[in-house]
């Protein structure tokens, strides 16, 4: 008991990685008085910014590594995930913890005839090192392999975020799923809006204020139904109005046709 | 000239309607400091209740309206408008100024043999009375049929609007197409996505903060590119892996398709 006392109110967490959820997470973290002892990136410049940020040791090479944090943090893209971890736990303890970021990959990573702890820390946003970020809002998704792990990563999630939640591999991938797909298709539609704005020598941000209420008024109202519009109303005479106007825009028009069907099936 | 400093320095309007717009477009001017001599509802109460939100006269009869306002702004449902407009105009001098708020109404609404004074003042947003809204960060599109009238809508427009533009008919037509069909678009496919966390028993407000940054980050950099994905990347695997997850949904599966068919035509 002492000992796990100890290690939720003074955890040590090693950051791998140097990219846009990396400085977001490690940075905030060291904020909240974390002890981020090491940052590691294999490129030395990356890994000393994002270290200065957070009064941690930058390191390049996996030997360096500090044997004795609480947590391994690996925040590097999608696809090398499962690659580095099987590598890093050579040079760790069998009882470190290890845990990702990614929404798109299962906790088990590990290949190994031990059973090793590891986890899952993913903060459910899309990050950019340049843009400031109120970390406090993100979901952050927890996941562990055992109950000490996952009372270690939620005490660590809860410094940095109000929305911390335990969801199993099989539910993240759903959301991961719907994020993914939420945020391509909101740019897509929003691309082709502004596009249908400019073809037409108008300045496309004149839509701005108006997308950002809308947003806030279904985030806000939701699951209250907020569609309005010919479509709901089933108005077929504006409805073949805005295809006329649309014609010159093939994009515009099949997504117009597409979610118009998609309205009336639901309404109707 | 002096009367016409008179009129730009001390306006005085007759708000027409009592809705959503009526109501944040009235009260706001009535603060900016424009008197607002009467507002007109045919609901007495409704008459009542935004009059003394502006510290005006409540009218529900024609007859009883001031004739001596230098504008008159209609905020009524759009298919009412022009019937209203002809009836109204009964009740004023030739030289009366008559505005309405509606993006998708022409400026011309009168049936006059002599050439009245008519305009548009057109609120791009989406309003609803019981929400806050900063006016100033909305876009207030102008138009009027002769220079006096389309200078003193503007500076009406001004007095609540960092956003003031002068657009014709025509490209106001385009404009509240796009406004429409992007307000639909995003309402239907965030309540796709939404429903489609809900059906895997997922809180899908967990999505709120990334769709909030999305929309920021991609109102901020266009137009840069901000599209990820899959489906820009071409990754086939993926896309496979993400429709075999949907297949129980056929809306979401429709949209994921019809999108990332644009996306890949777009980028390939």
């Amino acid at each position: 008991m002492a000992t796990q006392k100890k290690i939720l109110d003074n955890i040590r967490i090693v950051g791998i990685g140097s990219g846009n959820v990396a400085t977001h997470i490690f940075r905030g973290l060291a904020i909240a008085g974390v002890d981020v002892v090491q940052v590691y990136s294999r490129n030395h410049r990356s890994a000393e910014q994002l270290a200065s940020l957070c009064q941690a040791q930058p390191i390049t090479q996996l030997s360096e590594i500090d044997t004795g944090a609480d947590v391994y943090i690996i925040a590097i893209v999608d696809d090398a995930v499962k690659e580095f971890a099987n590598q890093l736990i050579t040079h760790l303890p069998d009882q470190a913890l290890i845990a990702h970021t990614t929404g798109s990959i299962e906790m088990q990573v590990i290949n190994s005839d031990v059973v090793r702890p590891q986890g899952v820390f993913y903060p459910l946003q899309t990050f950019d090192k340049m843009r400031d970020m109120d970390l406090y809002q993100i979901p952050i998704l927890i996941e562990a392999n055992d109950l000490d792990s996952g009372q270690l990563l939620a005490t660590l999630a809860r410094k940095i975020s109000g929305s911390v939640h335990y969801i199993d591999s099989k539910k993240r991938q759903h959301i991961h799923l719907a994020a993914v797909s939420s945020c391509n298709f909101v740019n897509h539609l929003l691309s082709t809006a502004y596009k249908y704005l400019e073809d037409n020598d108008l300045d496309p941000h004149l839509l701005d204020p108006l997308m950002q209420e809308t947003l806030k008024k279904f985030t806000d109202r939701y699951p209250a139904d907020t569609q309005t519009g010919p479509a709901k109303r089933g108005d077929l005479g504006t409805i073949a109005k805005h295809e006329s106007l649309l014609q010159s825009n093939a994009e515009m028009t099949e997504l117009y046709q597409v979610i118009t069907k998609q309205i009336r099936n639901r309404y109707s």
